[in-house]
């Protein structure tokens, strides 16, 4: 008979969680069918001989995770599990014949858990992550906020988060600049295409070749002209101007994938040709400047740049983690006014909640005290990964490079295998890896060098990630 | 001398920006001064040789944009520009010589607190904000859902969230869809703007006339083609037909401003129309369905869609507070199905937490709860304010339409006052409010009506609101 459950197994579980999981097993092997009633709270209570809020809890539960949905008035039902199966619309129109592109970004971002180490995904260790800090902060905000929680927020984000990140620019970066040149939006994603709205969209957008891919993909969306600047030539600059460049999207202080930090002559040759024209810009995407491992942090062209011609951008989801989607820019001064008169009218896309708790983690310190953490960490998972690396047979046949700015280096292999092939071997063998060559667009690498993203890998993994590399070259 | 441009100078502009720019930097100079009335479209066509529909869309920019006004039968003038100025910058920057346009926007959003009654802010009333429940989930998902909240949520949003949108889509609004057709958005102007990636900048985009203007505002961002339907006419769909349209962007269960509901008829030919054409589709934004007041819910276009032409699109700001950024769109299947493939790259603007929170919260049957307390709430308001006008020398030359649908209705007013003169004598004393006639692009009304958004009103102000509105009248 259904829901006759003995509790007295519930053993260390508590009663409720243990009672979830005994409907849940039912339903997920069937002997509950889709559509059916569950017996009420009250019922189901007197008949196991435990509380309502017992049952209660375990409904509630089994509701959240989707197992159950509740009709007003009429009580608790069998959800058809089998139907929302997520990928099944997918199955169903495509049997096959498209899959998604684009899924290398995804993949990106996240964590794949079958591998011994994932060098791939660049995302932040979540082990890491201060949460009971963040979960704290969070209370508290929701304790003593309530009005201003509900009052909404200036297109730009709050007043309170653009001047904690004013304050923590000026204390980490030395960037000196005022709370409304700042712009708060819910991720780096939307915030480039506020910066085709803002700069225009008959402007040609510059992308650096290899580089994040993201970036010109999502430049590509609104349709406007995208073009892929070399940067291993001699000069970027001189690659800018042979191009039709009108704004330079970069990442002057950390380049990813190659980890190159633009040197200062370039720097200025740049600005310089950016001053040339007023429709020309420079977007600086300073993406993991706070996790330099070595010497003192690159400064930011920002910091050099009188011709207002350099747009800050940056992110808390590489330093603290994805799910908390904050991100900004800081505009020059005649572009934060041209901002406030044509786009402030668009809804800041980052809630109130999330913008008050950013604030106060910044304005207290914790951020911070987390990135002195975070750094010490990656430091110590890039020292074992080097050490291993270099008692290793790999340090016969390969050389690292740019191993001082987080949260990734180079590694060049001698070898004779082709890059795709070298990948599949370390795959195969649990590592999962990229060669640099496939974040290129047009230009192409004349050697085999691999990307390592070590921000997500475990210490204790790192002698198998490496054995398997060994044998990859073999 | 005033409104003569050299139109061949436009260059690669298209001529009616061309014009815009010109007029707009003629008012941000100050050579055109405020309330100053413009040329006729016919004139100034004739004057600079071009063609009416040249000016026509110019001057519908400027009115986008608020630098002109249109007054009924007399035509258009210079917005006083000057008149309100928020941002430091702005103070600092610009000494006067410009400000923002589309600051009705953001005042219609946030209560203005200077008014005993304000009219013109949409605004759920704060009050009535569930925060302890709200709380409550916030702080059981941090303790609860720790690692689930460090993962990356997919790009449409968490699974979770997206069947508890499906599962509360099921039982209040008797539309059937699975999470996968589910897109999460940070608020509904970010979705407008996925939604022009995934439907086309090469589509006409068609809003409502008289309409919400940010709407239209926004598919102009993206420098698509907008036109505008005059809404009042016998059939939306004839006026369609004569439009270039490809998307109809609509509100058929409760129209902003006039409250007016599309006849079932008229929702079959307006189907019909889209299933001529493969590109055409129908945007319907369900802004406030849930808050009818009398009678059954207006069913959705959605539900009577069999072609998969209907994007149904809805948002827990309104319902809950703007200062929650969750929206979501419902995309037919094939649509759904570009989505994954297209778009799926972009990282999802709402936070896990808000995800969580949001999904427990309907789950849990809290948002129907709230629903119907908010109904009561905002019904309550309403008699009162009906009772009041009834009851006053409004009654005598006033009367209400289209009241029985949430959150405004219609005032008309017998007067002999412009509708400009009638509001700004309502403000003087105290009460905040606006003409139908500003929200219209290019339709004209024929009579003195207004806008009464009674959402944010408080009870014991009403009295004294109805007797600002009778002074206005004298």
């Amino acid at each position: 008979m259904m829901f006759t459950y003995d509790m007295s197994k519930a053993g260390a579980n508590s009663l409720y969680h243990y009672l979830y999981q005994c409907i849940k097993k039912d339903i997920v092997n069937g002997n509950i069918l889709a559509e059916e009633q569950l017996p009420s709270k009250r019922n189901l209570a007197q008949n196991l001989g435990v509380s309502v809020v017992t049952v209660e809890n375990a409904y509630a539960q089994l509701l959240t995770e989707g197992f159950i949905y509740s009709l007003p008035k009429k009580g608790f039902f069998v959800a058809d599990i089998k139907a929302s199966d997520s990928s099944k619309l997918q199955q169903r129109k495509t049997r096959g014949k498209r899959r998604r592109p684009m899924e290398n970004f995804e993949e990106s971002e996240q964590v794949n858990p079958k591998y011994i180490a994932d060098f791939v995904s660049n995302g932040a260790d979540i082990e890491a992550f201060p949460f009971t800090t963040w979960a704290k902060i969070t209370r508290e905000v929701l304790c003593e906020r309530q009005r201003d929680l509900l009052k909404v927020s200036q297109g730009a984000g709050t007043l309170e988060l653009r001047s904690a990140i004013a304050r923590m620019l000026r204390e980490f970066r030395n960037i000196q600049v005022r709370p409304e040149q700042i712009v708060v939006g819910a991720g780096t994603d939307y915030l480039y295409g506020l910066l085709v709205q803002l700069l225009g969209f008959d402007k040609c957008y510059a992308v650096e070749d290899p580089g994040w891919a993201k970036i010109s993909k999502i430049y590509g969306q609104y349709g406007v002209k995208v073009c892929h600047i070399p940067i291993q030539e001699e000069s970027l600059t001189d690659a800018v101007k042979k191009s039709d460049a009108d704004i330079v999207h970069i990442s002057p202080s950390h380049h990813f994938p190659t980890g190159m930090v633009m040197p200062i002559g370039e720097r200025y040759r740049l600005l310089s040709w950016a001053a040339e024209s007023p429709k020309r810009y420079i977007v600086e995407d300073d993406y993991d400047s706070e996790m330099r491992m070595t010497g003192k942090p690159i400064p930011a062209l920002q910091n050099i740049d009188v011709t207002e011609k350099v747009v800050y951008l940056n992110t808390f989801s590489k330093t603290m983690t994805s799910a908390i989607r904050i991100a900004y820019m800081v505009l020059p001064p005649h572009l934060a006014e041209k901002f406030h008169n044509e786009l402030s009218f668009y809804s800041c896309t980052v809630s109130n909640l999330d913008q008050y708790v950013m604030a106060k983690f910044l304005n207290l310190g914790y951020y911070e005290t987390h990135i002195n953490r975070m750094r010490n960490l990656y430091r110590a998972k890039r020292d074992a990964l080097l050490s291993a690396i270099r008692k290793s047979r790999l340090s016969d046949v390969a050389t690292v490079y740019e191993e001082d700015a987080g949260l990734h280096f180079i590694l060049q292999v001698q070898t004779k295998l082709s890059d795709a092939e070298f990948c599949k071997r370390a795959r195969q063998n649990g590592v999962n890896i990229k060669a640099l060559s496939e974040y290129y667009f047009e230009a192409e690498p004349s050697v085999h060098r691999f990307v390592i993203n070590y921000s997500s890998v475990e210490k204790k993994n790192v002698q198998k990630a490496v054995q398997a590399l060994v044998q990859a070259c073999i």
